[in-house]
């Protein structure tokens, strides 16, 4: 059994050596996000995450959330690790100072999501939600409920949830029941029932908040016709100079779910009976509001793929070193030994390899998007924000798609590392596997995911958001491309690019014409950038580790390693980027002939 | 919730129309084995399967086995449906006649081994390791251990088990610890520990006869000083003219293991103690007898492959019929309903349309392998049977890997079909993923499957085994490839199997001076053997489709659907043999340049 050990070196090599980020405390509010600052924020909160979080991971998984009578129990020890989760800060650490938050940037939460995430999966899924639920109602609740809720939901005091979900509909948002009412005060009712409610009760804060989803008695069908509301659990009453919970609200746990995974995670129904609630935002743009909150759960979603395959990696790393096992092909490695530790065999290193080469680059990749979106919040030049929010769109379904999918394959090839052992439960890396399983499925569906690539991401401004993204890795191609010493990591992409921009075409060809063949397309082509963006993000590693290698020092192995971790992926990774584009250029044909009933 | 219905139209479609089963009929000793009995029976075991293991599945995994002093209980209903089990006759379906058996051939096993596993995966497993060791003891054991031994194999009153891991062996045999000691009677006294022994102790039977690998004083090390000794739970007593279980030996269960899935399936901690046994076939050759079980045994968990995969789709599909989400890109499909089944969403079809043509071409695949076991088992010729054993040892590994890969693959496609409902316990279909998880695993992990392929099976007899795959594929292409109606389905098929080729002369090259260099091409290799192969299956298939049409009066929509699903497996599956082929020839330098502490 091996705990969590975050990967400092490898996040500040991002963060500093790759992206730059000491230029964020150059932006408008970031003054205080040096260098120095974000890396001691982080040594904090990879303490927590190693001595508090991760030990709580396999029992709460084992116990589970308990619910009785509307209550819900979370697992033993998680009250005690939410205090001090609470009392260091790391609810509100990208939070307004104005509201009691460090007003640190999202980047730096970006890190700490991971690092939380790969040490209690379940537990992180609680803190998440309540940053969220901060977002929608800072971006479009009105001042009166912002000055009530923010500072609440920034210490922690009271926790979030996003309530969508109704038994007759997930994906297909227009379908919702949940209905409210308005009542004299201008407040509103609500009645209805929301399924897979995460976080919608627990034990860890004294209220929750609900943001909710309903119809207005007036309202159009469809999405068009649905708002946003704000529901606590206890109403909020003014108490010395404060708000604090007051009277419960209509609003009950009706029980939770047994689910494959995140089992101390609560997952609920929640029934609501004339709940009072607030209106978020305008009438009938729900739907608007609510995404603010889901592009940030979108993107956070896909760090869980990442944090759960290091999570996983570092048990299999762990374990390949230390299992005795066969012997070297090329003759014994440790003749004093029974037999060689098992990572002398080159199928187990092409195992290691490529969940190493999948979380590196992934974590590059959603850091780098991170970034974009603290430019876009901060950035004093509008073109530049709008550029970085252009991006961050487009990126948003790939790194919540492809980060989960591939991070769902990288955790259970750490648990193939292990053999039978790794079946078991003790070893704890099969919670893994159950744990990530969910992140491909929530906050919209992975192909979900690729309809929004395609068909609302693509198309936008006549190609506008994916220029972002063409542009300055076709700049990068171009600049290292004739340099003959990367020419064996920069052929292999640009080929791969090559095929992303002709997929490109041809979905915009075709789908112009049949949508259907742009969404026969989708998944495979999410795939394909996926697989190009982090073909980019290691070529640019390795073009940074090269440069540091000859003043190296103490450190040349670890650049070493991203070099050789870079050719790994083009040769061994990257080539699945073809497959997918042959997939989806043979067109929609094979998939829509077949009738229903010969399936 | 669905239960299992067996897919009884696509079996008898593989077994009659695709290779022609009635032959197995002339064969020696199988005369009743004729296409009639072949149904009567499957239709018999369909039953079973659908009302007797089907609806223990799901208790079975939420109660799991209870381990308590030494007893195992298996879940509640398991008993009386072991009891019906064995009334029916299937724990001797392929059993001698002599021995009680029915003697239907091996590939009549193969489909029932296929419908247990998808109705109960967890139960298949008691019946499945029986006859591991009713096949072991038959081939290797004297005469007198047969008498006993065997017709209570058969009849079912006993169970068998393979005894092989040991704490610190699981891959690497020649590590094991387990002593046997010579007694004067001709018995052996075994003492050791052995770990991970599916249905070590239960409660089904009224003894267990374990098969289990021990070193005898002196014996040489590594796996050449291992021998096979049968050790039975209780030592059996003649009484009645008969063998009955007589007084208790000295094997005790120590525990059992808490796994991510096959719940019911008891995995035990074995310990013998001075243990009376008897050994099975000669001193220090244990490993050859050992293979006989673990060959079928690899076979099997390839079919458990399948299995799952096709007791997922079978959910996934009834789920997409029924669940009403979304509007049809071509305008509603059911404007009378609040919105349109998802199975009219092209990704949606994607997914259902993987799993179908993974399920019926893996099917193909893993049923002509069992074709050849009859002919290598019974044909008068001996040149047949041996050809027809090359073929089954070349493919044993294929099936095993690529059956299980893929079908994990496939299982977890049909649970994203499901979203949120799917990682919900109750749907059922979470459960598949978790059971079918360890078929990659145990009976060889897969990257030994991979290196048995390559190491062992490719250079044997300098590749007379391959020329048993490549010669009748290649003769098949150059048959049907003029055939311009059917180019759009052989010309992929025949460019991926040029790569087939190119790679095996590849690795014979390169593994020759440097075995590394096969071993890290070992896994893509399979990868790619096993897309090439069930795309032959396909377009074989699709061939027999294609004559069968015109005549196929009521049937014309179950052979237009093959042919569609050819197409779909060509256009969208058969392009990921490519990657595998690129990831393999890129050799092994990145894989083994890392220094262990480098990972």
């Amino acid at each position: 059994m091996h705990g969590y050990s975050t990967p400092l070196r490898d996040m500040r090599f991002v963060l500093h050596e790759l992206l730059g980020a000491e230029r964020l405390s150059g932006l408008p509010g970031y003054a205080d996000a040096t260098p120095e600052t974000i890396d001691a924020v982080l040594e904090e909160a990879a303490k927590l995450a190693e001595n508090v979080l991760a030990p709580l991971n396999r029992s709460g998984d084992e116990e589970g959330c308990v619910y009785e009578n509307g209550v819900v129990r979370t697992p033993r020890g998680f009250k005690e690790a939410y205090a001090r989760f609470r009392e260091g800060g790391w609810t509100g650490v990208s939070a307004a100072p104005e509201h009691g938050g460090q007003g640190l940037p999202k980047l730096v939460n970006f890190v700490l999501e991971e690092m939380f995430s790969s040490a209690n999966f379940a537990f992180a899924i609680y803190p998440g939600l309540s940053q969220g639920a901060y977002n929608a109602i800072q971006l479009h609740a009105e001042e009166g409920l912002q000055r009530i809720y923010l500072p609440k939901l920034a210490d922690g005091s009271w926790s979030g949830t996003m309530c969508l979900t109704e038994p007759q509909c997930g994906t297909d948002l227009g379908l919702i029941h949940t209905r409210a009412v308005p009542a004299e005060d201008g407040s509103y009712r609500l009645t209805g029932t929301k399924i897979f409610i995460s976080a919608g009760e627990h034990d860890l804060t004294s209220n929750i908040v609900h943001l909710v989803l309903a119809r207005l008695p007036d309202a159009p069908t469809g999405t068009r016709g649905i708002s946003l509301f704000v529901v606590p659990k206890f109403l909020p009453v003014r108490r010395n100079g404060g708000w604090e919970a007051g009277a419960r609200n209509g609003v009950r746990c009706a029980g939770i779910e047994h689910k494959m995974g995140i089992k101390a995670s609560s997952t609920c129904t929640m029934q609501f009976e004339d709940a009072v609630g607030w209106l978020v935002g305008e009438p009938h743009k729900g739907m608007r509001a609510m995404f603010t909150m889901m592009n940030g759960a979108r993107l956070a979603v896909g760090l869980q793929g990442l944090a759960a395959a290091e999570a996983a990696y570092q048990k299999a790393r762990a374990y390949a070193r230390e299992r005795l096992q066969g012997r070297s092909l090329k003759g014994a490695a440790m003749p004093g030994e029974p037999a060689d530790p098992i990572i002398v065999h080159p199928d187990v290193r092409r195992n290691l390899l490529t969940i190493k080469a999948f979380v590196e680059g992934a974590r590059a990749l959603a850091y780098w998007v991170g970034y974009h979106l603290d430019l876009q919040a901060r950035h004093p030049d509008p073109a530049e924000r709008a550029a970085a929010d252009d991006l961050a769109a487009l990126m948003t379904p790939i790194v919540k798609a492809f980060l989960t999918d591939q991070g769902f394959t990288a955790t259970n090839l750490a648990m193939q590392v292990f053999g039978g052992h790794g079946y078991i439960r003790e070893t704890g890396v099969e919670q893994h596997v159950r744990d990530v399983r969910i992140a491909q499925i929530y906050e919209g569906a992975n192909g979900i995911q690729a309809l929004d690539l395609v068909g609302r991401k693509l198309g936008q401004n006549t190609g506008r958001l994916l220029r972002r993204f063409f542009h300055p890795m076709a700049a990068f191609l171009e600049e290292h491309g004739k340099d003959p010493t990367l020419a064996e990591l920069l052929a292999p992409l640009a080929r791969a690019f090559g095929r992303l921009q002709q997929a490109t075409v041809l979905i915009a060809q075709k789908g112009l014409k049949d949508p259907e063949e742009a969404a026969a397309a989708a998944s495979d082509y999410l795939q394909l950038f996926g697989y190009v963006a982090l073909g980019w993000m290691w070529a640019r590693m390795a073009v940074v580790a090269r440069e540091k290698l000859p003043r190296a020092n103490g450190e040349a192995s670890f650049y070493d390693a991203k070099l050789q971790t870079a050719h790994f992926y083009m040769q061994r990774t990257l080539p699945h980027a073809t497959a997918h584009f042959a997939a989806l250029a043979a067109g929609k044909d094979s998939l829509m002939v077949l009738p229903a009933d010969a399936f």
